[in-house]
């Protein structure tokens, strides 16, 4: 019954049914996502991927955005838009590969890059073909947008609970574990595919696994955000046509909840849906792009740059770096000697002594050229990591000891980012803008910023590119 | 070190190590999958996969055979060739529809489809550009394309071994989740990748983990098979252009063995890579289109279809079928009451019925009208069941039992197409020019079985489709 009431849920959910704070969240999670989408390009993974994509041959007539490449809408020219399929891949991974983008911290599910590279991509081949289910030929609009966006999201974040934490400690990559599933519901409910042909598409989507944790830190890791995304597509296109699944997917003895989870509880999860808490109001938003569980760390030796400029100190008089945090941090960070930018995303070493180095974290701090800069690895080198039980993932305890032997200490409580913590709209914005601007300039990334921002007002959110 | 002893091995292999009888196991390999995927081609499945394809506008330029297609080569106008992606995508899922493969007994891998779809379709795109590798520009030798071959088929079989029978109790669909393995390594080895790149693209293959047995029954089943060979085919391709991904993907403590598995002995299986025994020598064809269990079923249910008829009694005078049986096949075709064509090759119950019935069980027995006959579902009716762990797989002890309470038994001690048991050379023709005149006609038929069957002997294996 899991599988059905999934999809009966997602089918009969409607604009209607979301209430303020879920529409604000469900903005939000959009144009995050797309900032990081357009930053995350600048990385070698997405321009492997598209140039690979096209080199292979597999791309057919263009209707869907790169974001992170600045041509102009309708050319059909140039690589700016590919088909839906390489669209929903690149956009994928170019979102993700930064690890900047959004956070459910419950699941530590990052939950937009999936289902809104799949939607994103499909709204834009409808605005270009006959347009599907009951909507007016090709257009889709920023209501029916969001509808389809918060049921994906809600349905790969309720999935993820089902089996968290036992499915994350086997070693799957939780994201897109859930998120093909995510983005086939998504997709068939723009697509308007009634109960049991969401089921089938689900089960489509279901059967393909995409990710483990051991390509953490390599371009593979965001592979799976842009895999991921295709395959739930895929299932919903298929599963429109009449391709067919089974209708008891999730729970049957031989499907997901069981083959990739030792503990599910899905029902009382799905029962749930659109009735107590809605997932998406608890997703947050990074303010670094690395391993979220680094994020105590480096806000706290931010906060440490800025005292020891206040005080006078200098930082290289710094002898040892002392942290005291969850034992997490080094299951998930704990490379001592990364050697790509990739890798120092997945080093706490890396992390601290950049935010000590530099007094920020942002893309900069993560290129290759950074972790392998000298005075970074020195660093790295002072940095000593304790574990305990007792710290949350949010918390970090920090202490530097200098040459003198004075140290000074800082205690994080809740990290900068983090549910009792966030970033503000402007908080979001910078990000947006910092990132976009790198990419695209600070003209289109404006123009970008508010067109996403306003995607709710969208009568065709198939033509928003033309807007930036 | 398991991922780098396969890539190393893998790369190291050349022709002059495929010794006669591994050769012969190749080449039947190949033409009993193109007869799958040319007559497969009928079954719904491929035929949807195929026009999702291009309703979404999935599809570059063709380069790569529909193999169920009758088309010419080289129109490039019509449906009769698709980019590679597409076309592995669409011969994997024909030539596994029908259940009517080949299987490795020993892990129950059909371990052709997966490699064979996405090797032939990068064979074909490579003849039409500018080839890769140390070849000369766009050849793709017989002797090269079998080396690809053995090499993914191998890869594919010990990485099974290495998790067999652990890995597919789990729920795991076998075939397809060490498919994407073998098809990148295939695929890879064609492109000339050296061992690093290799096990790069072993990493993004086997982090793409495709199929359980939910699906088994629909038409997802068959899917597994596709996408896992776009998969493989899309992980080679991305290692040959530096995507990364990490060079211990397999053996890392979150990769693919443990992540899947709860017990693996890869390294051991590995350092029997042409040394010991070579896999596809242990490679079986089906004689029947469904699941290999209820073979020996099947074989002595047809046996006693002429024996009735010789001793002069009717089959409508039966009145109880009694099965003895390996327990496996409730486990995997149980199903008491198929509704379609692909339930009914899941159903013990089904399969006996039309053996008993028609003398024989072709595609055309596994059809839904057939399903939904009267007189077949009456006769399922008269089927029982009973399990019994000291029959082996390739066994059946059956009972007819007829209204003058007079009985006939029948043991099958080996059942045909098992390895003590195996097709004739004569057999396999003629399962091939069965499945493939229902197509493409007799004539194209035998065309296609000589050129797949002297596929050794080809200077450009990208131009075998013109053969027919």
């Amino acid at each position: 019954m899991a599988t059905f009431a999934l999809a009966s849920w997602a089918t009969n959910l409607t604009y209607a049914n979301l209430t303020a704070p879920v529409i604000d969240a469900a903005v939000k999670s959009i144009y995050n996502w797309a900032g990081c989408a357009i930053g995350g390009f600048a990385q070698a993974a997405p321009q492997i991927a598209l140039n690979t994509s096209f080199a292979a041959g597999f791309g057919g007539p263009p209707t869907s955005s790169i974001l992170g490449l600045n041509g102009s809408l309708g050319d059909g020219t140039g690589l700016s838009f590919a088909d839906a399929q390489v669209a929903a891949f690149v956009n994928g991974i170019a979102s993700h590969v930064d690890d900047y983008d959004d956070t459910h911290l419950a699941t530590i599910i990052h939950p937009s890059g999936v289902v809104a590279s799949a939607l994103f991509a499909i709204a834009e081949a409808e605005s270009r073909s006959q347009g599907a289910g009951n909507r007016p030929a090709g257009v889709v609009s920023g209501e029916d947008f969001l509808t389809a966006f918060v049921a994906g999201v809600e349905a790969e974040l309720k999935l993820g609970l089902s089996v968290y934490p036992e499915h994350y400690d086997v070693g799957w990559h939780i994201t897109s574990t859930t998120g093909s599933v995510g983005a086939a519901i998504a997709v068939g409910k723009l697509l308007g595919l009634d109960s049991e042909h969401l089921q089938h598409a689900i089960g489509i989507a279901s059967t393909q696994v995409i990710g483990m944790q051991a390509f953490f830190g390599s371009m593979t890791k965001s592979f799976h955000i842009g895999r991921a995304s295709q395959g739930g597509m895929l299932a919903a296109l298929l599963a429109q046509r009449g391709y067919t699944s089974t209708l008891t997917a999730l729970e049957d003895q031989y499907g997901w909840l069981h083959v990739v989870s030792t503990r599910e509880n899905a029902s009382a999860n799905f029962a749930q849906l659109g009735k107590g808490t809605w997932e998406i109001e608890r997703n947050t938003f990074k303010p670094f792009p690395c391993g979220i569980v680094m994020h105590p760390t480096i806000d706290g030796c931010i906060q440490l740059y800025s005292q020891i400029i206040a005080d006078g100190k200098s930082i290289e008089s710094v002898k040892s770096i002392n942290l005291r945090v969850n034992p997490e941090v080094l299951v998930l960070t704990g490379q001592t000697d990364p050697q790509t930018g990739l890798e120092g995303k997945f080093s706490i070493y890396h992390a601290a002594s950049v935010a000590l180095l530099y007094g920020q974290a942002t893309p900069t701090q993560f290129t290759d050229q950074i972790v392998q800069n000298e005075t970074v690895i020195a660093m790295r080198k002072l940095v000593n990591v304790t574990t305990d039980d007792s710290v949350a993932e949010d918390q970090a305890h920090i202490t530097l000891t200098f040459d003198d032997d004075s140290t000074v200490e800082k205690y994080v409580e809740h990290a900068i980012g983090s549910l009792d913590n966030p970033l503000t709209v402007e908080d979001l914005k910078t990000k947006f803008i910092d990132q976009a601007s790198r990419q695209i300039g600070s003209l289109s990334a404006e123009k970008a910023y508010n067109a996403f921002a306003s995607i709710r007002n969208m009568t065709d959110v198939g033509r928003l590119r033309a807007l930036f």
